[in-house]
């Protein structure tokens, strides 16, 4: 069989991070492993009046084939929302996808031959990585710091990268929880004003701003080179996969042309489903409940942490999100905690996946969004009892 | 922005067949030209049900990220289903997809490097065509009969191909109607039996029988060279997009890596809904009613031709599925039979999409499934109408 396979698939490795969320499965351990929206928040019986509603009213339709590019009032919504974040995006301009890693797919599919160059950051989001690696590119790593993107390592890079596409998650990055101050994001537009480089703002966390103020958009910044990602799953539902990719009309019409050969549409039924929960309810009001019980929870493991953690591991404090990124003094491993942390019945992802390249790192992140306050203390007081036993010999 | 473009989508068009269908949903224009389902044979009541008893007892379970492979208990349920047909298949060797059209996304990223040879039937399944184009294949194709695949053809076309892979529908095959007798199936089979060749069988339409004996699975013949696709667009919902891929369990590997990296994992709550559908409904009695629905509106069309049609005009009478085949006198060309048959409010799709390379051929799809009885004489008597204004001067 295996002389079947592709040559871009047969260089990919299955997730070391699956593996991981399967140890964490076990209900006796603590996990901070996952990246999971906290399911208390699901707006069940609004999505539930919904789904009766349209199934009461237009019970054949919503249950019929469709269009590839996706439903147009819901597609009209996001453009609106858009617009009242002073960014101009037309419905054509916008594709529903499964989720945005879908989006992510298609521009592989749409804009990578073998061998072509993607900038990432560094520490990077693993599902990008993933995305990419199908389609056999080659990654150029910038680093990111509290502040955003490292510029001079940017500049440096791009002397002598060829990359058509630049990934980034410029709001709470998944996994390290930074975000890109104004500042940096009108460096990094300047680096790439006017050279052919497409570059990716991912946005799935950026409405969950728990402190600071709201930032730039790379889209008002770059508006011909930007493309946006998006997504309901960190908002309202995960389970429904609905997110989207906005792109300039003639790369939206490759997209369109991949995605239907790919699967003809995104499920029908919930984005009806979701456009009609987005009509009848206040999305503000409901991401405004969501931002509290993660902007607690976020403090309740800070202030754990500052308690119980020794005082050579230092973190990162996020604005938004759902990640916390914390650093091991120089030299640990954070796989081998993950190891031990593990006999306590606590786990987390260790920092390892989300470089391209480096292993054995000293990094490791921290999900709150999905663990209650009182797990959260707990847990946090077991892990700094691991890495005392391990610093303090 | 052109320069930006891969390889492997700057040569794909959009899809002729769309603009077709465009053009057909004139509220006025009588179309046979479409593939979708009957509506009116949705079973809406019985969906509702199971989405609020889902979303009455497990609520927010329903509304979580979920795994790649899919939820386990629908998969089982398809293994079942393989198991009554006489097929062992492991729930290991079943991965849910965004309807099958995401199957052969799958299998196209999965096993086919740029130039890759497929064989494909002529003519052949326009999805198939379109997912395989999308990874730069190049295209063998193997005319189909009445009763099957060409054997002689195929034979031939083996002694120079190195396919890989091998796209079949060989049950009412979309788009010619045609069903695989068991002794072409054999033969094809034997055909194939110990080479480095993997076969496809896409059966989106089995189930939809209404004459003549079910035929043996390639599945049985080739064990460990068949692939098949599967799909509840046709028997429940379209709109959830909601289909399976089965595969020996090395392949599956490859197909999970590629399908996390896709899309992360199929519409986890339609999963739900759909389980709970089949669990407490008879999915045999509904499917039953599906088949007199089509097999009538089949006999309609049949009849209506017979009537109507110029008698140099032949077709092929299908034993199931969605689609009558119409071949027009030899030299006729069916799209110029469609710009004609516009203007007569009536549409259909000529041959040409169906066709890697042939183009201007007289040959045309219509379909059967979506078009009430009466529309049916009504749409059938306008096309033998300019039929017979074409052959009869």
């Amino acid at each position: 069989m295996n002389e079947l396979f592709s040559n871009r698939i047969s260089g990919v490795a299955p997730s070391f991070i699956r593996e991981i969320l399967k140890v964490a499965m076990d209900p006796e351990i603590i996990s901070f492993a996952g990246g999971l929206p906290n399911r208390d928040l699901f707006p069940v019986q609004a999505l539930q009046k919904a789904t009766n509603d349209l199934f009461n009213e237009d019970g054949k339709d919503i249950l019929q084939y469709s269009s590839t590019e996706g439903y147009l009032p819901l597609r009209e919504m996001i453009a609106a929302d858009y617009k009242r974040k002073g960014l101009q995006i037309s419905v054509d301009e916008i594709l529903i996808t499964n989720g945005s890693q879908q989006g992510l797919d298609l521009l592989g599919k749409v804009l990578l031959n073998e061998g072509d160059q993607v900038l990432i950051e560094e520490p990077g989001y693993l599902g990008a990585i993933q995305a990419f690696e199908v389609y056999s590119a080659v990654f150029n790593s910038v680093p990111v710091h509290q502040d955003g993107m490292d510029i001079d390592a940017l500049k440096e890079t791009l002397k002598t990268s060829n990359a058509k596409l630049m990934y980034t998650v410029p709001n709470f990055q998944n996994p390290s929880g930074i975000s890109y101050t104004d500042e940096n994001r009108r460096a990094v537009a300047d680096c790439l004003l006017n050279k052919k480089i497409l570059l990716i703002e991912d946005n799935p966390y950026g409405d969950l701003r728990f402190s600071g103020e709201e930032k730039q958009s790379f889209k008002a910044l770059l508006p011909d080179q930007t493309i946006l990602l998006g997504s309901f799953s960190k908002t309202v539902v995960p389970s429904f996969r609905l997110g989207w990719i906005t792109a300039p009309k003639a790369l939206m019409d490759k997209l369109v042309i991949a995605k239907q050969a790919g699967d003809l549409h995104t499920n029908y039924f919930c984005q009806r489903v979701l456009h009609r929960f987005l009509q009848d309810n206040d999305l503000q009001a409901h991401i405004k409940k969501i931002i509290a019980v993660y902007g607690h929870q976020k403090q309740v493991m800070e202030n754990a942490i500052k308690r119980c953690f020794p005082e050579q591991v230092s973190y990162i404090n996020p604005e938004g999100g759902m990640f916390l990124w914390v650093t091991l003094p120089e030299g640990m491993s954070a796989t081998e905690l993950f190891d031990k942390a593990l006999k306590y019945k606590v786990a987390f992802v260790p920092g390892d996946p989300f470089y391209v390249e480096k292993r054995g790192l000293n990094t490791l992140r921290l999900n709150f969004s999905s663990v209650d306050p009182d797990i959260i203390e707990e847990g946090i007081k077991r892990l700094g009892k691991v890495l005392h036993e391990l610093l303090d010999n």
